[in-house]
């Protein structure tokens, strides 16, 4: 029986590799992609291998940018003195679409894990207590995700940031906006509770 | 506030274009080509650029190729006299993963259909027509999805080949194997009971 053509068919493995798509949903790309040569794929093509090529992490805080510096890392007006800390670049650019940080980030790449042997340096913590000290902090925000892994990271960085004069703090729990209390978990309508202010 | 670099946004947007990705999954795939610029990026960028160049429809039956003629259609122990009508390039795939078919392929490349234009010409049904005369071929069998427009396009081609002398087959219906009848759908049932054969 005939197979597929070798070189679609290394496409639909390289394409299987992405998240989000298996080997069913990279076949239906891959053949979209190639029905659609001329108006997506030539140009999907180009834009990767120009991102491959451009792309790197920032030297100070580890997004995505294709200088030295990041935007945000290399605009003046947002050296307020406020760092906040997030896992991943997509967590920062979550950050900014909320339009509600005016200050700089710094990209940990992950959390602690001793299974996955991923510890402080891997993270580059210690560049970010450097960082606190030589833009001269004045606040952290751990914005970490709330799991284990996020609450565990948030609490070593929160110890090791202790000494540096800066003040720590974290994006507070409670209901999401439009949250329906009776869709919610336990855990989150307790945290909400506890956290009850004046109305 | 800082946006995502230009480029890496053109990527996300031309990716969201992909079927199963929608704009967030776009950006987890972006970001994770990125994280594995070297092994993954770099090759798939350069496989989609390589198939965008190479990739092209068979002359004859409509099959995705390199050539003027795909695999199956310059294999002369696959001219048995059996030309297999599919909709798309995908149930080509599907019927070569069965192997249970050793003719030829003609890939319709959708269904007729008055609303969006699509009429006998656009399919290929006249090429299907001269292929029957010129490969003499003794059996076509309609392989059209289960769906109202697929069921139309076989009554159609039907009748456009009553008079070249091949028979016209389609694929049976019935209970799929490993299907439990209490999942199944009433049209599929009677379908199955109407055909059903001597045990």
């Amino acid at each position: 029986m005939a197979d597929i053509p070798r070189d679609i068919e290394a496409l639909i493995d390289l394409m299987a590799r992405l998240p989000g798509l298996g080997p069913r949903s990279a076949r239906r790309a891959a053949l979209h992609l190639i029905k659609k040569r001329g108006p997506l794929m030539q140009p999907l093509a180009e834009a990767m291998a120009e991102v491959a090529a451009s792309a790197r992490e920032c030297l100070n805080c580890g997004n995505i940018c294709t200088g030295d510096l990041c935007d945000i890392c290399a605009d003046p007006a947002r050296a307020n003195g406020q760092i906040c800390v997030v896992e991943d670049v997509a967590d920062l650019w979550a950050m900014e679409r909320g339009h509600a940080f005016a200050g700089r980030y710094h990209v940990l790449g992950g959390t602690l894990s001793a299974l996955d042997d991923i510890g402080p340096e891997t993270l580059r913590i210690p560049k970010l207590k450097d960082r606190v000290v030589s833009e001269s902090a004045s606040e952290v925000i751990l914005a970490l995700n709330a799991t284990v892994d996020g609450q565990t990271t948030a609490h070593y960085i929160a110890d090791e940031l202790a000494g540096t004069g800066a003040t720590i703090t974290s994006l507070a729990q409670g209901v999401p906006i439009g949250g329906e209390l009776d869709y919610l978990d336990d855990g989150t309508i307790s945290a909400a509770l506890k956290a009850r202010k004046s109305f």
